[in-house]
């Protein structure tokens, strides 16, 4: 069965994020001041080919942990459909 | 009240994505062939401080449609949570 799997990379939450602090800045100069403590991380979005949700769940962590993301900057969530 | 948004931006579903085309290839070198189609994007999170969700939902839509996402190439979806 064909799972999907949706990753979301995220900065820690100790460490700055420059790129986030400069989005935050843009919008307020478009006049968007009600935005605060914009963060900017990765979607990543795959198939997994596997018997059942819990397997696809560890196939997934095992390539963030191998690959996707870098443990000393970043976190990463996993929600696995059907 | 504080509001956060979480914002997916994706590659449109008709476009090639090389940065995920090379993530895909490169989780196959690491023996996860259960793994396919990878696409890759970006995941914001903004705090917004408005009334009510439905405003809320407004002002990261126009943040969207003003800044952060590319129409030519992207497609963005929003959550708010409370």
């Amino acid at each position: 069965m064909i799972y999907t799997a949706h990753i979301n990379i995220m900065p820690l939450t100790e460490l700055l994020d420059p790129q986030g602090k400069a989005v935050n800045e843009s919008l307020h100069s478009l006049q968007l001041h009600a935005i605060q403590n914009v963060r900017i991380g990765k979607h990543i979005v795959l198939s997994i080919e596997s018997d059942n949700e819990e397997n696809a769940y560890n196939i997934a962590k095992e390539a963030c942990e191998k690959m996707l993301y870098n443990a000393v900057m970043e976190k990463y969530s996993i929600t696995i459909d059907a």
